[in-house]
């Protein structure tokens, strides 16, 4: 029931209203919103569960009617960049057709996740490892660096891509320069999403010279 | 007078000497060194006086022997990012012939002093802005951004580069690839800085496709 999707963070309908049991007036998926800036801004092992519950404009105990603890918190908002991220991957046209085909599908998926879920995104790739969330999260990260980089060794040896640059740093760059985006990125600013990924896929795999240089 | 640049952070000859009067076996350049790795670690903000001098494994009023505040440790540290990236736009090579050239000058030498000085460049790039030296650092940053965007102009102006791409997101794209680099490259790894520099360049400037597909 995502009543107060549109009310601003430290403001909620049962605060405005007054009279509803205590019963907090966000769904768990805005609580999950506002968790995931409050993560981004304050750094997650720095913030507490009161700074959360001040963040929402709800006390403690309600945000615990949502998610048992922190750790959740965490581990169901990386689910939310992880999820769709691992999807692409799985997509049957990351998995048939040439090894040049998939590898694009596969970086232009990535590059709209990171465009549709970019606080999240922006979370995963802060994370610094310090728990068990974190770890098995950086590992499914890592499960997604290995399938990029056997598209690019699978692309190179059809000869699909230069096979002059080292395949481990090729896979780095790709990600180097996909992940960057949600560094700068804004989607109410004057660069559209199709325009950013056509331009983000045309420097990495066309390169920015013209071509009959 | 560099006589423990070799010593690990936390030993310091005063300490295994015993006998030298209190004056710490650091020079400002090891000191600067190990502040680096501190800021990164921990965060600038997070870090105080205290947490350095015990990872230096020196008194508090020994740093400040060497430097009279935290701020001014990092004005130092940013400068160690700063002025070498700004000497590259200087540079005879990124004024004078093709913008093409110029362009290719400038990505070239800023990955350069990214390897070179990647601990500073990671603080740099770390920066919030919270005091007065961050922003006027961020300040020279964008000066640098402005620099990088005009290049990038002139050369589609000129023909070298294609015209299809947006010039401020093409110019986003090249820093946030070159300044990705910090986060994973190991000057120890098997990518040596030379490969690192001509992987990277092949990919921005000709793409990753061969050039006969």
């Amino acid at each position: 029931m995502p009543t107060t999707t549109d009310t601003e963070p430290g403001r909620s309908d049962s605060a405005a209203g007054g009279a509803r049991r205590g019963r907090p007036g966000y769904d768990q998926e805005t609580v999950l919103n506002i968790a995931v800036q409050v993560f981004n801004k304050h750094g997650y092992d720095a913030t507490s569960m009161g700074t959360l519950a001040e963040n929402l404009g709800i006390s403690k105990s309600a945000i615990y009617h949502h998610v048992p603890s922190k750790g959740d918190l965490l581990r169901l908002a990386l689910d939310h960049a992880l999820a769709p991220l691992e999807a692409v991957g799985d997509d049957e046209r990351a998995r048939t057709g040439s090894a040049g085909e998939r590898l694009e599908f596969f970086l232009r998926g990535t590059i709209r996740v990171l465009i549709e879920r970019q606080s999240y995104v922006t979370l995963l790739l802060r994370l610094r490892g310090n728990t068990e969330v974190e770890r098995s999260a950086l590992e499914r990260r890592r499960a997604m660096d290995r399938r990029l980089a056997e598209l690019v060794v699978a692309a190179q040896e059809e000869g699909s891509l230069r096979g002059d640059i080292d395949p481990r740093t090729t896979t780095r760059l790709l990600f180097g320069t996909i992940n960057s985006l949600v560094e700068w990125y804004r989607p109410d600013g004057p660069v559209t999403a199709e325009s950013l990924e056509e331009n983000a896929i045309g420097m990495m795999l066309d390169g920015l010279h013209t071509r009959d240089k």
